[in-house]
């Protein structure tokens, strides 16, 4: 196109640029991500802006279209943070509804994942429209963080964390582990954990600890937004357990499979899932390669004794050990954080393959529409 | 004194600058510290210069004092890095030939820890010599090193190291451990290893790995020095283990009390062991407190199981923990190497507690002479 002029692209990027402010005003939360859209008529003039304001909510671009009296986006160029999506749910498609408003080019970012949302630029290439992607796709894709990993994923992306002493042990041999790590690690985990959609504990913890699961601000008190409590395992759990009074009701899979159990939380909007332990949790979540990120607390003692961070993993030789790249070690007081990724992240979740779920995974965008 | 002007003190200073060059003509390894001794006449110029040899030769003052003419010494002063000893061995204390010969001063840097050869300052002192102590003495203690530390502590300073997992396993489950960690750490074992006096391993470890126990360099050839190789347990070595071709004639310590080894190998002259493992071996010298420093390898590897880098250490509650101070985190390729010392050392040894030994602790510095 002629149209391509340098003039051109720094107005398509200067919109972009505003269509990702426009994001940003969505909630950072929730099944669906944050879309911004920026309407330009022929001579890049800006003429319409709209986001998306969550789930229930119209998307962007119809929020930006429905700005603009009938007609009045014929031959315009549609900025969007993200692929239009090509799904009927409460409205029809955005890629129908920019074709009917005879928009004439659609700019986006970043490219939908989603099984069922994708497709939208193809549908608008067989209508005629113009379509190019991939400007200010890294921006794009940073303000998209977990949602954007979570929906390629088909799961919330997982963190297990966990804190030994430097040989391996999350307890003595009593059970005793108050204080392994210090303040400054536990505030840490706490920053952490407050900024997960979920957080999981096993029964075993529920058991031995009675955590509360609760997001706390540096004073102690409770933060209005909370993640969902989620409680693996069969053992049963006391009426009177302090997990129960958390602000959300929580989750619990007594025995569900674990990739069944991330998908049914990505279908409620968890795009990240803090697994806080016991070893038996954050073992079954690694031995499945489940596992996106690693925070390993290390404190400055020995323990010794059979009370391990880990138990089994089904490593049965070095040729299949786990292997990790170290993202950053941190020192915080006189403990050590270290963060770690697997080196070979597990494929995407398919939904013709082993799960033995005929539904095919949950298409988190356009789930909550 | 009216003698400690400014001069005077620019002029100490600069002979303990030269006892400590002259010192480290000394062998760095064997029983006996290096220490060098500078003779001043009453204007201040070095009149002689001596250091010691090594065991069997005299010492630094007897050395200085023997390169003057017969009344030559007599008012002058002698500096010298280390406390003249008090002890009767192949030839009397340094302490009284500096008294015959007639010294009117003695300045030294350290005092002598060892049990038997200390008290030479207040031998001087009751002949009327003037005695000053502490000049210079952290540069001499620098020099000093692993024996004063080992002399101190009346047995070889000892580093315990091991390679781990993340999760803190030594081995995978079949007891594959090759190569958990990578080349760079590996070398770094190398070196480190290579510097200390002995090197000791578990009769498992001989079993299972065969190891050579011998000091290389980085191409793989032998070094001249090579540490005492040292073998704790009651399990039978075969005949053909590679560690009975060491160039030095190991040392087998089957089933003694640790500490009781720890003498012994402080009495032929190892300053530092260097225990290499397994973990039982290791997880004994720690549980004993016997330990002074750790170096933990972190491979960024997860295994589980049962191959634990340490086995038990006696340690039933956290208030009982091991504490440590983290010294040190390097990165040597994709691992971690953690630098740790025990926060509460372990009080020094004393001839009249629990070993059982009615000889008392060797003094290293005189049993060589």
């Amino acid at each position: 196109m002629g149209y391509a002029t340098g003039r051109d692209e720094a107005l398509v990027e200067r919109a972009m640029r505003r269509a990702i402010e426009l994001a940003a005003n969505g909630p950072a939360r929730g099944v669906n991500p944050r879309v911004g859209c920026v309407i330009l008529d022929a001579e890049g003039t800006v003429i319409a802006e709209g986001w998306h304001r969550g789930a229930g909510t119209a998307h962007a671009e119809v929020d930006a279209l429905s700005r603009l009296a009938p007609g009045r986006a014929a031959g315009t160029t549609a900025v969007v943070t993200l692929e239009p999506c090509n799904h009927t749910g409460r409205t029809g498609p955005c890629s129908v509804a920019l074709v009917e408003a005879g928009v004439a080019r659609v700019v986006y970012a970043a490219s939908d994942p989603g099984e069922r949302s994708s497709g939208g630029a193809e549908r608008l290439r067989s209508a005629g429209i113009a379509v190019r992607d991939g400007v200010l796709a890294t921006e794009v894709e940073e303000l998209l963080g977990d949602w954007l990993i979570a929906a390629r994923l088909r799961r919330p992306v997982v963190t297990v964390k966990w804190a030994s002493s430097l040989d391996g042990r999350a307890a003595a041999a009593d059970g005793s582990s108050r204080w392994i790590t210090g303040p400054e690690a536990r505030a840490d985990v706490h920053r952490r954990r407050a900024a997960a959609d979920a957080i999981a504990v096993g029964t075993g913890t529920v058991l031995a600890d009675d955590p509360s699961l609760t997001a706390r601000d540096e004073h102690g008190a409770l933060l209005q937004e909370q993640p969902i409590p989620v409680v693996f395992g069969r053992r049963p759990i006391p009426a009177d357990a302090t997990i129960r009074r958390h602000p959300r009701e929580p989750m619990f899979f007594d025995g569900a499979e674990l990739r069944t159990a991330l998908r049914e939380l990505h279908g409620l909007g968890a795009r990240s899932l803090f697994v806080e332990g016991g070893p038996t949790l954050a073992s079954a979540f690694i031995a499945a390669g489940l596992v996106d990120e690693l925070l390993v607390y290390l404190a400055p003692v020995l323990l010794g004794g059979p009370r391990l961070a880990l138990t089994d993993l089904g490593i049965a030789s070095m040729e299949s050990a786990l292997r990790l790249e170290i993202r950053a070690v941190e020192r915080l007081g006189a403990d050590l954080l270290v963060v770690a990724t697997p080196l070979l992240h597990p494929p995407v979740d398919d939904a013709t393959n082993s799960t033995g779920d005929p539904t095919g995974p949950i298409d988190a965008f356009t789930e909550g529409n």
